[in-house]
């Protein structure tokens, strides 16, 4: 509120607010039907005693300035009446008239994936960076180049350059993966989610219908079916989608696009063998129907073996590529990028600039520096270390409880483990017993679009747990899986 | 490309590259149709003589290796003839399916506002923050504090407090404007026109309608008609929205939503007087159509009025209130934020984070500091006072050619200065000729839906302007306000 106390004038405190108050209202500041702040709200607000207030609003209630209601809306009320006072006073709160809705399978893997930030919890639920493998060193010295850049207003300035210099620095990484592009190849995006979301945007319509592998996660399939878009699933083998199976589904449903993560795929691990990427790329060019690539694991690779990417593959301007630094750099939040065709991409900055606007600029410098001083090699190589050693535990650890029915396949790279458990075993129960002892696991169920049958499975991820909350929790985890198979 | 050249090696530089590449195709990292990177591209990777990557690609190409192709797609592709190749190579560029589409207005407007980046220009076309007044005072205070944090990660691990610190920093600098809020009340956002297009999202569907008011921004526009929501405007007086009107649309399309900018409107810079406030709040719940009030231009005040908010003039939970940092504070993205009823900001929130996941710790937290030190309020009024002083020259600049037929009505805030002029000038040749002598105007049509009747307007922004190049680009303009009148 606009209220000053003059603490060494002689009017007592409560006729300084009383006076106050009045006269925002003659300057029509406050006016008829606004809400006060309460009592103790302003008087922390004006650091006087609450009784104070009290007095203020009391005097302010009998000369008829204000009103008090005991009942929803609660609180006091500027109080002018009006001359001619028809208000229908019809109540209807924003809350009531959502119509957006995610499904349960969204909510319940968004509600998880919330709590894995709670201290409460050992959590292999969410997918987040190491904790003990930061990337801080040599932050310090961009920082102290970024202090200098700040001190006179210069990295506010330096916008475009910084953007410009992002894209060519990813051009550059990108030679590392036989990908080679050009800067106007690139549109910065904020995540991976995002660029689907704009992709999708950019090329599909309500009814359209697009085709995914299953498992898949449930985040992307909402963002679509929120669009009116029907989403179509091909199971996998361990080598990928089902061919034959999608080129029964392309032909029956006629999709827009194809969307796959053909390496360390999310949540099951998998990895697209070589020969049914280039049998996917036959079907995309024989039918017409083009694929978004998501690759955002490619850097935690745990053997030599380095399958080229759909993107590289392709001849036929037929793959978006999309991916981001999160995994690796979380020091600013504009670190995804799209990677296709000329106009593709120029449509798609339209999308961008329409939808937020981009001026992370330290965000940006301190990631071009970072890349630029070969740290993010050298991080990345100490990551997929870092996490090969983590699998490798959290694997060791799974095999002393698979008596208790739950296996796995060893995943050659990623940072989760894609669990089976036996039949006689409820995920659900699973995930309930090990959450009550402290452990957050990401049910299977989450990941399946409707139906769900066969074995229960259970996504674990190693991403950010020490040594000790694996040892721990999987253990705890053993014990979950016991107290689900008692009679309820 | 994964080849490394050892320069102590006795075996020529051709002969390893040749090598490196058989070894890539016999591990499939390389296979049939991969286009190879350019000789002078290949030869700068390796830093070897270009006549190097020659020779060695034309033994590959005499081998059978590679082919080479001087027609689209041009260049050299591995070349591993397949036992069975039953390719369509049906070419079907990702380019030319984009479904997407932006009218010829709204991309007017993007394009000119792409170009006020540009040195070439005197820009009074896109509203920048002003380069004069940039917030750096204690920046370096700010930062030296982020380096400390930064040294040893903490930073990276700090993201729910920032975030928390932030909303309970936006609800004391609310008290201000007399908008009392819980942190509970916000979700933290990249912009304002991010926050109008996912607020659309959950309350929208395909076929419905939304009103604005008109002259409009044609990207809020776009978002919405890529929807398939019909917009329907609102003619402004210089109190803002014409009441009547409004009533009779609202009758007659049964919006789901009023999208209004009530404080020093863009691009009018009108505001709407107390009392039409309070008669649109009255037909928001006579006919129970909520209100999205954008609010990003309040602290650029040049008079000492202070009308409330609808936000704050409303008590039934049916106004939406967005705004954002970005013309005070760009050090960071995440600078827009949305207040409305707790199970709203709740489902923005999953919106948010399946579209975008937030981990900008330093933006928030430079923000947060700056926030706390007292030192976003002296900004700001440091800036409403430099805007004030700009407002007052190019009046006076204006002032000195309203002879030539361009007139204003002088704004009470905010950056922008709404220019009308006479029947005989045409605004496009006004813009045009501008542009051909370096100054850049944003041409009034590109805020009309469809017709555009009566006279021509020009939008002059002065936020991100020299005193100097304000007098010059003026004198300018009245040059092309000449030039545009004689005969072609």
């Amino acid at each position: 509120m606009n209220i000053k106390i003059n603490r060494n004038c002689e009017m007592p405190y409560y006729m300084q607010i009383v006076g106050a108050i009045k006269s925002m209202i003659g300057r029509q500041e406050l006016i008829h039907g606004y809400k006060m702040p309460s009592e103790r709200r302003l008087a922390k607000e004006l650091d006087v005693h609450r009784n104070t207030v009290i007095k203020a609003y009391s005097v302010l209630v009998s000369e008829g300035f204000m009103t008090v209601s005991r009942s929803a809306p609660k609180g006091y009320f500027i109080d002018i009446p009006a001359e001619d006072d028809n208000f229908t006073n019809r109540f209807f709160p924003l809350e009531k008239m959502i119509l957006y809705d995610y499904d349960r399978h969204t909510k319940k893997f968004m509600d998880i994936f919330a709590d894995t930030f709670s201290d409460k919890y050992i959590s292999f639920a969410g997918i987040n960076m190491s904790k003990e493998c930061l990337p801080v060193n040599g932050m310090e010295d961009i920082i102290k180049k970024l202090l200098e850049k700040a001190s006179d207003g210069n990295i506010l300035l330096a916008k475009l350059n910084e953007t410009e210099r992002t894209k060519q620095n990813i051009c550059n990484m990108l030679v590392d993966e036989n990908v080679y592009v050009k800067p106007q190849n690139i549109q910065l995006i904020s995540e991976t989610t995002k660029a689907f979301n704009l992709i999708t945007t950019l090329y599909m319509r309500e009814g359209d219908c697009i085709i995914v592998e299953e498992p898949v996660m449930p985040d992307a399939v909402s963002i679509v079916r929120n669009k009116g878009i029907e989403v179509i699933t091909v199971p996998m083998d361990n080598d990928g989608m089902d061919m034959d199976l999608l080129e029964n589904r392309i032909v029956r449903h006629k999709p827009k696009f194809i969307y796959t993560m053909p390496t360390f795929h999310n949540p099951s691990g998998i990895v697209m063998s070589l020969e049914k990427r280039i049998k996917l790329l036959e079907l995309t060019h024989k039918y017409g129907v083009p694929i978004i690539e998501e690759d955002s694991q490619r850097d935690f690779r745990y053997t030599e073996e380095r399958i080229p990417s759909l993107y590289s593959l392709d001849r036929y301007k037929s793959v978006v590529y999309i991916d981001s630094f999160t995994m690796l750099f979380p020091y600013g939040i504009k670190t995804g990028y799209v990677i296709g065709p000329t106009d593709l991409v120029k449509m798609l900055g339209v999308l961008v600039s329409l939808d937020e606007i981009f001026i992370d600029n330290i965000g940006d410098f301190l990631l071009n520096e970072y890349i630029e001083r070969g740290l993010m090699k050298e991080h990345a190589i100490e990551l997929a270390t870092h996490y090969k050693r983590k699998r490798d535990l959290m694997c060791c650890c799974l095999d002393a409880i698979s008596d208790k029915g739950i296996t796995y396949d060893k995943p050659r790279g990623g940072v989760l483990l894609w669990c089976s458990l036996s039949n006689d075993i409820s995920e659900k129960r699973v995930y309930e017993e090990a959450e009550k002892r402290g452990v957050l696991v990401m049910p299977g169920f989450v990941f399946y679009l409707d139906k769900y049958k066969g074995k229960g499975h259970l996504r674990l991820c190693f991403s950010n747990v020490s040594d000790d909350e694996i040892k721990r929790g999987i253990a705890l985890l053993g014990e979950a899986i016991d107290a689900s198979k008692r009679k309820v």
